[in-house]
């Protein structure tokens, strides 16, 4: 077997065996294919596809790539969950503590942000004292007394994935839905979990810009599932705006804490419910128990102070810092730039979530390039979302920035520009977008 | 602009302008673009293809990668010549002298082989003392004084295209006809020469399996050499079975010296004539005049001994050894391993060009890797060929090997199989397959 011929059987359509598929995994892996092959690889793989076969082998090897964590020895069913990333997407740290206070294990292991969408890691991160390194060893323990963990993905987690993303990234062979689909299954798989809820944001702020690519994503997702024996459940939801109204990590953690507390605006609450009970439904407590009956069930933990109670276990299990009243210690504050004001009376019709991810990263909230530092403070308030009635002189959003990582003018500049590119307002009446699109398993 | 862009706007479709293909080649060249960039761009064109113009712009921005050789002032048309490969082609040692012996200036530069094709440097070298390290600065001397010459392709001959080739050769991105088209097309404008005859191989030895291929690489190259300014013809020749039947760097130039000789078969000469009619057709002398005519010119020529003559030149002017009959000296002699002989009556109904190839390869007569040895008196001798009669017991061929480069049983029991494998003797009558297929410009 030799990597040329690889290439050339995928370039020429050919399906890829699964010893063929394990010798690519273990020679990516070892070092000992040259870059040059795996990238003229990779680009026939975006051209030709892989079918779901071949794309469950890749996933499983590249699982296999590393350690696989071993969850087996925390009773219950462990069910994960992971998002493609959006613009204000703070649904896990609102999504983890509500799972988990129905008495359901908890073991999440997210990564950091890269580009104009934030990391899970990122925005724990930005509570005083809040340590993600978290030895596998130690998950039981955690697990045992506080019920829920949240994990940096450690680099012996599916190396091979690791590998081949960073080489993606200067490729251009990124968007190919096999690859998508097996790089975050891969990792879920090494993680542990029995079953696993993904949400497939869909839109200009997110990888998937429509709803065919999500529904073909979620369609390789659930097969690879099956093939790994590990049920899936897609959730598709809207990212043509962001999440609710904080972008940034401070400000997005704030918005979560808020929502916790039970003050939540309805369209992170809807995505979070939906997500919450999707999960729940594949463990022994939802078995059977209808969706509706679920969210209301989980909305019950918002009201009642326990998902609030549970997230301030999180905190304090991981070292980070509480206040008096239960809500988050942060490393830093956000400072208002400026404010802007609608220019006229209407109705939003786009506040376009890709620009918005744009500026929110030139303030210095996200990493243009992987060694950047976050400004844990900086980021963007909206103060309207798509149907929302707007008068002149209204506020429309308000640009922040932190004191850790200062920015030029010429970057506050930039970010105002795309902010400015991301809202439209319309003469006649907008209909609200629906957060979620569909859900498939 | 940066080269992840280049290979996005490729992989989707794109057309890539100018500036852009002068980026690329740039930093092929110097190194500035890493292998993965280049394999992945180099799978995304063969692809997506590239248009007339693109190609065109790729093969002359990769001609000026390196020195361009400056013939301007040698007086007449120069008119290069070159072959996409073949098994047993010894076209130029013969085709050189005819052209030269009309007063035609005949600069060609050539490669070396690699794979089952034979390369005509290597079969120059076949002959004791012929050296082809030719500075571009003794161009214009050894021209005035011998009329024509034979150099092998300095390493600052567009270095882009020999680093590119390198490099597709490894990722399974050789079969683009826009980058073999500019591949070839690059070295024969850096060569200097004003006009140029291919000859497109097409069959089972030949780059090019069909004749539909063939075409499009020839309709590639003649818009190349529309856009540069330099008028292209492609004679399409068929390469189902070898040409003429010797096969092998000494054995070849021993055919190609018959021929000289005004012995030569009639495939091996049909070729030569309509290539150096062809070639005379692009010079004042040819202007006007019919192709037939100018082939009764060319047969002329080697009938009445005076292309022989000029062989005599060309080898004596690059250090080459003569007998005193006029044939050369060569570093070694050919030993016979086997004669294989037919085991029924019938009509040769194939005579595989590839199969004969690698066997040749096998024996040692060419290169499995860039840095073998070349056993120079290594080969084939052929002495059936499709269409031809053929009785039980009749010689089929012949199998040699020098003693430079002694090769194993097992190599020559594997060449012995490829052989086996080659011919095929039917029933019934055979028509022996035309050797010119089409010829455009």
């Amino acid at each position: 077997m030799n990597m040329l011929e690889l290439i050339e059987k995928k370039r020429d359509g050919g399906v890829i065996s699964k010893e063929e598929i394990e010798f690519f995994v273990r020679g990516v892996t070892d070092r000992s294919i040259p870059d040059y092959q795996i990238s003229a690889f990779l680009m026939a793989v975006l051209w030709r596809g892989m079918n779901d076969e071949e794309t469950a082998d890749l996933t499983i090897s590249m699982a296999k790539s590393g350690k696989i964590c071993d969850l087996s020895d925390i009773p219950g069913v462990k069910v994960d969950k992971h998002s493609t990333g959006g613009v204000g997407d703070k649904v896990t740290p609102i999504l983890l503590p509500i799972v988990s206070s129905f008495g359901v294990p908890c073991v999440k292991l997210s990564g950091r942000g890269l580009g104009f969408t934030g990391g899970t890691i990122d925005k724990f991160e930005s509570i005083e004292g809040f340590c993600t390194s978290v030895e596998p060893s130690d998950f039981k323990n955690k697990i045992e007394r506080f019920g829920l963990l949240l994990g940096g993905q450690t680099s012996d987690l599916a190396p091979c994935d690791k590998y081949l993303y960073a080489l993606r990234d200067v490729t251009g062979t990124v968007p190919s839905i096999p690859l998508i689909a097996s790089s975050i299954m891969s990792k879920k798989i090494a993680g542990g979990s029995d079953a696993i809820v993904l949400d497939i944001t869909c839109g200009s702020g997110a990888f998937m810009k429509d709803i065919e690519s999500a529904r073909e994503l979620a369609r390789r997702m659930i097969a690879i599932g099956k093939l790994a024996g590990k049920p899936v459940t897609c959730v598709m939801s809207s990212m043509q705006q962001p999440l609710g109204i904080m972008v940034g990590n401070i400000l997005e953690m704030q918005e979560a804490v808020s929502v916790l507390q039970g003050r939540g605006r309805e369209d992170v609450k809807n995505v979070v419910l939906t997500m919450a009970s999707e999960m729940l439904k594949l463990t022994p407590f939802g078995k059977g128990k209808e969706i509706d009956e679920l969210k209301k069930l989980c909305n019950e933990k918002l009201e009642n102070g326990e998902a609030f109670a549970k997230f301030g276990d999180l905190v304090l299990s991981q070292g980070g810092v509480l206040q008096s009243d239960g809500t988050p210690v942060y490393v830093d504050k956000s400072f208002e730039v400026m404010t802007v004001y609608a220019e006229k009376d209407g109705y939003i019709s786009s506040c376009d979530a890709l620009s918005v991810g744009e500026a929110s990263c030139l303030l210095g909230a996200g990493r243009m390039e992987k060694e950047d530092v976050i400004d844990m403070g900086a980021g963007i308030r909206l103060y309207k979302k798509i149907g929302d009635k707007v008068s002149r002189g209204e506020e429309l959003f308000t640009l922040y920035t932190g004191t850790k990582a200062p920015v030029s003018d010429d970057r506050i500049d930039e970010a105002l520009f795309h902010m400015q590119d991301a809202y439209v307002i319309s003469d006649s009446p907008v209909t609200a977008p629906k957060e979620i699109l569909e859900v498939i398993s």
